[in-house]
């Protein structure tokens, strides 16, 4: 038997108890006549005391022990003389009478504790000694209890839980796929999913009306910081529903899981706002609503005053930093550097101050009276000891980088609080994007979305204007997921493929299965994913999604754990008929 | 809006309502002055009804409908004058007002009904239309209901899901990895795991304590009716676990879905097995306890009377199958093509009959006297009345013969009722099995299982005595799942890695990060891994684990409605830089 009681239960209701604990060894402190040994395991911490009067044996054991050493230890509950009340078992400790080395421990080669010494590299090496670590540990911990948490609510609105096969087929539209050698079928490949969008859709026909999946998914992309080539969607699809359904079911999922895990409740209905609405006011599809600084576009008020970036500009816009008046010249500088990294793209940036004092003083004085930049203040809505900050140029650049330099001034004002949440409905996305280089519409969503049906009959007149019904959940500027409403009719099917410029036979060629399902009576549906790694992250306070993968990738798709991917053996070569080719 | 209600939920108390329905036409019924509609969908059938007095529009709808057109109907709820006890919706329909064809339906290539005229090929092509039907649908129901159980009991123990990465390293070991190319580290591949095996150990290594995952495997083995490329396992893993923890754990999860999936309490704890008494009394790993029939060794007995089948046999074993003295020579010619069929394998098939009137006839009257056969059957336990069927031949393939006879005997008698329940933990089970072909041992479950302690000192001397600390849970002849207590000691993994013939290079290579990871304090741990998919069709009472998966692949791996796999574009093999080897 290795222990009565976790290292996380121990209260001074137990004091008297006769209790067995196993663990590992956080810190051994000798001091003297006493040594004190810290026994760690998943569920919290407990001290031994061993007094140096203690048989030999006990003795010896408590010698040898080092950090990370795995133990069993035995004795009696009792009251601590100098109580640490920053524990749950802080109250109390063990008098121990045997101590048995379950197993040694090489020194870790980081120290396993809150604020770990490792650097990335090594953790992720060994990131079995990471995981015992309080905060990836409670990363891994949480997801646990999203999932469950996810599954519970879904069930309970009769959703269906389905697994879809891994083994799938590649389809050249969308990201790249992995795809696997298939051995009995030699020359042949199947595809791991990028999503089970297919096949849930074919759930939808074949009549399960409510389906959900907390699915790993795989994309061959070149990885950013926060992607991974696996990672983890919540999918779910519903029939007979309208996007209002749809929106209330996952808005129910989504106050369930504030509720549930962060103990945040939300009376009112989510906010909803346009896409359109979203690029004009915050520049971009997932705005951070935890603060405000809304765009005011001032394109028509700051022309033929001879400045000639404004006068030149297809777009000039602006945003009111509160109380940012008296930003001093560093930290001005610092903003336009920002603005003007590369991945921002910005040419400048153009600030008006409203002093305390009630002067103006501005980057722009040479061109505009004090009168006038008063004028444009007060349009922009701002107050005495605020600063404007306006970006001018091509309007599709110029919207993105004012969106950037808002979230920097909101980091900068501390209004981006990760225990503050701002969830929203971006909706009416379009449904097409044109790509100049191809020369042809892409689908903005995937080829099933559905359009808004007011605006079906722009398909011959503007695709590039037809609203999609599709909609993201966006929180604290987050996309946490996003769906649609799913293209049922056959006709309009064809119509999407024809406006993506696949011939009939490609149609049929990629999608074949799922449009003969959709000739034996599909019924309206509609959808929606959520990114796992992401909610879990958010719910986490966490800007990386890495610490909630318990075994991630690094950016190159490396698991330098197990060293992997790896060569394989030329005989598995040979039986999947396949063959390197050298650069 | 496309509903009030589902198909299911109507009822006498819902009369008087005006509702809203949407669903597939199951069946049109133009009675003259009357036409019913049966509207189905995930929850139910209701009856629709239209008086041929109706508007005109209406008639119209109704004129065209066909087999599994999706509908909306609206109407008012009514008694039914003429009830169907056989729905839960059965003694209401409703007087339609208005019905909308949402979408057309072509003729389904076969009948949407519990008993189809749809072959096997055909369902599997239009699998979306075959889980249309109830059998079908309600298997995937259950799994869905299992699967939310699983998690609900492990989580209330302390569990905690974590998942696994699917991309992960291949390992020569065991079966035959599927494997992805990678196409940013070229000529390296990823392989799908086999199981989580040697992560959920590194949880262990990382302290979470209690492990539990339900999860995609893959092997790429040649297929045979009951196994798919892709399968579903419960994988488990417990640290400061004897064997004893492991085993009353998942007996405690087991219980638990009997009770709430079936309806079946078991008051006692499951009968436990060692695997010799297993073999010896069974003939296999895994025996169906719903019926006795035992063997009885009799070699020692039935030598020395010139009948040469036994006097040169190493074992004859046989069984009593009660009740069956009357069997005809027809039946008896039956079981002995049985038995002699290669699967089986046995030569021939001695029966003795003790027949009602107190005679006995058996294949051996000319070698054995009334007197000697009557004193067998004594031995045996049999009573008039009962038939001894007996094999003989070398032991290894004489006690699998008769296991397979042994469970015909079952069937033909009506012993294996699909809703009685026989558990079994099978214990100690051998640790290595001699291969003749590549002369060494290979591990029986895996290189990590553990030998019992007492076992230990026989690696020197004879390691293929060595019990494993290994289980199988066995249910009505149907191993469900199996784990082992693992090697947490690097020493007693080193011992192992020779036994198997390993080089410390060998083990290195395909285990170095386990092995490492062994080294920073692992603590003692065992766990298991249960077969989804088979846990699931025996809950539901089938053979086929098929009917449980909602998109399974054929014998040859294919899964022909989306037709995968299937070739890839010459593009997609130029990036992964491999090339395909022509036959």
């Amino acid at each position: 038997m290795y222990r009565t009681h976790t290292c996380g239960e121990l209260r001074l209701a137990n004091v008297g108890q006769n209790v067995t604990l196993s663990g590992w060894v956080q810190r051994v402190r000798n001091l003297g006549g006493m040594t004190f040994i810290d026994v760690r395991d998943r569920y919290g911490i407990t001290q031994l005391a061993v007094d140096e009067t203690c048989e030999q044996k006990l003795r010896d054991a408590v010698q040898e022990l080092g950090r990370e050493y795995v133990i069993r230890a035995t004795g009696t509950v009792i009251e601590r003389a100098s109580k640490n009340t920053k524990i749950p078992t802080g109250e109390i400790e063990i008098q121990v009478v045997e101590v048995t080395i379950l197993n040694k421990s090489e020194v870790p080669p980081f120290t396993i504790e809150d604020d770990t010494d490792g650097g990335d590299e090594l953790r992720m090496k060994y990131r079995y000694l990471d995981l015992r670590r309080n905060p990836v540990k409670n990363a891994l911990m949480l997801r646990h209890r999203i999932a469950q948490e996810v599954r519970k609510y879904l069930d309970k609105q009769n959703f269906v839980e389905v697994e879809t096969p891994f083994l799938i087929k590649s389809t050249p539209e969308g990201a790249r796929d992995f795809v696997v050698p298939s051995r009995m079928n030699s020359g042949e490949f199947y595809a791991l999913p990028q999503s089970p969008q297919t096949f849930k859709q074919l759930l939808m026909v074949a009549g399960f009306d409510r389906y959900f999946q907390i699915v790993k998914c795989f994309r061959d992309e070149d990885l950013r910081a926060d992607r991974q080539p696996e990672f983890t969607q919540i999918d779910c699809e519903m029939a007979f529903v309208e996007r209002e359904d749809v929106l209330s079911t996952f808005e129910g999922l989504a106050k369930h899981l504030f509720a549930e895990i962060k103990g945040v409740e939300f009376s009112k209905s989510f906010q909803r706002m346009s896409y359109s609405d979203a690029m004009n006011l915050y520049g971009c599809d997932k705005p951070d609503l935890r603060f405000g600084m809304q765009f005011c576009d001032v394109t028509d008020r700051v022309k033929g005053k001879n400045f000639v970036v404004f006068d030149s500009a297809e777009a000039v816009v602006g945003i009111v930093a509160p109380g940012c008046a008296e930003y001093t010249r560093k930290q001005l500088d610092e903003l336009t550097l920002f603005v003007q990294r590369p991945q921002v793209g910005a040419k400048g940036l153009v600030y008006v101050k409203l002093q305390a004092d009630g002067t103006i003083k501005s980057s722009i004085d040479k061109f505009y009276s004090p009168e006038e930049l008063k004028e444009l203040a007060t349009f922009m809505g701002a107050s005495q000891g605020d600063l404007l900050l306006i970006l001018a140029g091509e309007r599709k650049r110029t919207l993105p980088a004012l969106s950037e330099l808002r979230l920097e001034m909101g980091t900068r004002l501390g209004l981006r609080d990760k225990n503050v949440f701002a969830p929203l409905w971006v909706v009416d996305f379009p449904l097409l994007e044109w790509d100049e280089e191809s020369k042809r519409f892409y689908a903005m969503h995937h080829p099933f979305t559905s359009p808004i049906p007011e605006d079906i009959h722009l398909f011959e007149s503007d695709p590039g204007a037809i609203r999609a019904n599709a909609y993201d959940l966006v929180i604290n500027g987050v996309e946490i997921g996003g769906g649609s409403i799913r293209i049922h009719d056959n006709g309009l099917q064809q119509t999407m493929f024809e406006a993506l410029g696949f011939t009939k036979e490609e149609a049929e060629a990629q999608f074949g299965f799922l449009l003969s399902a959709f000739r034996y009576g599909a019924p309206p549906h509609g959808g929606v994913a959520f990114g796992f790694d992401r909610l879990c992250s958010l719910f986490g306070g966490s800007e990386s999604i890495r610490d909630y993968i318990a075994f991630p990738k690094n950016n190159s798709g490396r698991d330098v754990m197990i060293n992997s991917p790896a060569p394989i053996a030329q005989e598995q070569l040979k039986e999947l008929r396949i063959a390197l080719v050298k650069e």
